[in-house]
């Protein structure tokens, strides 16, 4: 446990959002106000390989407004990566490793910002910086568009997707109805969502009537049957004049296929999917004859600053202060949650989950958030999303453009001679 | 000419917009200042289709405040269509029934809201209604994502996808950055456009300099050369990290065949495309073997009104209101235009065109807005659409979703026996 002044270190991890950086200014911030304690904050370049090749950035280096822009902008300022560390037997040299890059820069806390992969590594590292008589203080913070980590009522990084989902959703419907009765009569979306259709439901808000697009959601979580879905989609052009469907990338047939299947794999072994949509959109003209359009918004839904929500923002910030306060307080192996407290309004508070609990466990959706026809949301569903997209915290716009910054990120001077290679 | 008191037609036509209800909003509150003149604005359910089958929408049923609120709400609020009148020797029974119809309600004003083909439709009814002894007063009102209007400096419904698609390739730019050392390389968004690239252009103006996003963009207007494309993919790689590229659904080869060919046709017979981006991204995946993501925006692209371009909104609304006044003025078989001021500073004012001069002629991008190399944009193309995608004009949000208007849409009670067949 740290208690004399040491340096931080923190990484960005996996895949980006609208407000991780949210999470870096909340926390490069509130280190800047406990100088007697933190010394510098580094940060990986790259995540997790510049702490390996000892690239690290110098966020002191940073102005305060250019820190303070970070609220306000999307991606990972200081680069993310996939790479998952092994475990400390099929791995010690990139344990040890790690561990001699934080010795050599007296860095004696690490703050890894990320999903559940992430909080596994930094549980890890809790465990063999002890074993290797370096105790390096670990503090997760939670990220992932997924909203699939456990304990934590949501995950910062979410709520902003699930707003651009749901606002996107809402705009093509409208624009769909209005064309429908000589045009396009069925609109497919695909958004992202590998095992959990967290993403596919937020969708679902922007109905709140029946007729409402979009009038079929497809989720992970629920087997697709053909027959079942066309005869639902034949029912909404019918009754409604056009059907608008949110698609999971992650929607499969009963033996676990997928939609559609990529076939290429990532660092985490995750299949890498996309492009359900044409899919699904095809299956429908070739059976029922109806005109269609489809869209794919990947990476634009994840990166969607402009449209970010205003207690995803708040929540990611908390999340970053948060760490740096657990990690003062001599907290270790521990993350930040968000705890939503019993009220009638929604109103949150922060808690706290041990890492172990938290490491390669995914949440998924509870059964009583689809109903029952499995085409939609529940209620319960609309009231656990509906705060989570609540508020609008748009950036500074020049030119009609966004403003977001791109940091100096000055390396730090490496002190080991020794090479690492990833 | 109508001097005396009659009614109005409005109709919204093809492919609706983010603005296209701002142009109804203007039309309509303009219509209910001149009560003396002008009685009652009738809309045409699903556009022309509406009045050849007598289907009229009542809009003086409609509060004060929701036509208000037409303002900022996408798609077209009493239903658009892509049907297209043929030629009076064609079909003379067509503009008969417009006629009867038109005289049955002593509408004496024609506002037809839309494109290049649109106008066609309104000049063939001015011309036509005279040939017939019932001589209507027909105003265009200019509506195009594809900004391919000629005289009109710009098309309403342009700035606002413009504005998304620079938006949107600028946040995805920064999350591929971010990534690429270890994921993705190569980023591929597709933006609608047929023949002419000026919302891929728009794309370009995310990039204020050269390592921004997109480093690419694959103009309609400029034939696909693989070998030199792929050359320049690598490049940019080598030389940035990563590659961000805007592909227009136009984009062709030398002789003509699209990247991507849906192959069916629309009512106005020009071919449905979709899908190029997948297309380009596999391209670079087996040559190069840079890890890809792709997005197709579609129809999210003309529907976003959540980020629509304040200038685009003014634009519409004052289009619809210039329509109006050029009717009430006398003038007929004209379109209000946007013509932009020799100031500094972006200034426009209101211009006007014979529809017979704007009537099925395309306005292609001047070749001096690409760049020599084919890739990109030019400093006068810069400068030209700069402003259009200026000022942000936001909705109400309301639990965190944007708040658009459903208008009642009472109809009007037929007055003719006889029923239309389309």
């Amino acid at each position: 446990m740290a208690q004399k002044k040491q340096n931080a270190f923190y990484a960005q991890s996996g895949g980006v959002t609208a407000v991780i950086n949210a999470s870096a200014c909340g926390l490069i911030e509130t280190a800047r106000q406990n100088k007697k304690r933190i010394g510098k904050v580094y940060a990986g370049r790259n995540g997790i390989i510049g702490a390996l090749t000892e690239d690290l950035i110098d966020t002191s280096k940073e102005s305060k407004k250019d820190i303070a822009a970070l609220k306000f902008t999307p991606s990972g300022a200081f680069g993310s990566c996939r790479h998952k560390l092994k475990s400390f037997e099929a791995n010690r040299a990139e344990y040890e490793r790690l561990i001699e890059v934080f010795k050599a820069h007296d860095i004696g806390y690490f703050f890894y910002n990320g999903g559940g992969d992430s909080m596994d590594t930094a549980n890890k590292v809790a465990q063999v910086s002890k074993k290797m008589g370096f105790p390096i203080t670990c503090v997760g913070i939670p990220k992932t568009v997924d909203n699939d980590l456990p304990i934590t009522d949501n995950s910062p990084g979410f709520g902003s997707v699930a707003k651009y989902v749901a606002v996107s959703i809402r705009e093509a419907g409208f624009d769909v109805a209005s064309m429908a009765e000589s045009s396009t009569k069925v609109f497919v979306m695909e958004v992202m969502g590998r095992h959990a259709g967290w993403i596919a439901a937020a969708g679902g808000l922007a109905a709140e009537k029946e007729s409402d697009a979009p009038h079929i959601i497809l989720f992970p979580e629920v087997a697709f049957n053909k027959e079942k879905f066309l005869k639902k989609v034949n029912q909404c052009v019918k009754k409604f004049g056009y059907c608008a469907i949110v698609v999971s990338e992650g929607a499969a047939y009963k033996d676990g296929t997928f939609l559609a299947d990529a076939g290429s794999v990532d660092a985490f072994g995750h299949k890498q999917l996309g492009g359900v949509a044409p899919v699904v959109a095809q299956m429908v003209k070739d059976e029922l004859g109806f005109k269609y359009h489809w869209a794919v918004a990947d990476y634009l839904q994840r990166a969607a600053r402009h449209i970010a929500s205003e207690t995803d923002v708040e929540q990611a910030y908390a999340m970053g202060k948060a760490a740096v306060e657990y990690a003062l307080a001599g907290k270790n192996a521990v993350m930040p949650t968000i705890v939503r407290k019993k009220t009638k309004k929604y109103q949150w508070t922060i808690g706290e989950a041990k890492l172990s609990d938290v490491a390669n466990v995914e949440k998924m959706m509870p059964k009583k958030y689809i109903s029952s026809n499995g085409f939609h949301i529940t209620e319960a569903c609309r009231e656990y999303l509906s705060p989570l997209i609540k508020g609008e915290s748009y950036p500074t716009f020049k030119n009609g453009l966004p403003q977001y910054v791109v940091l100096k990120n000055e390396p730090v001077k490496k002190l080991l001679k020794k090479k690492f290679k990833i």
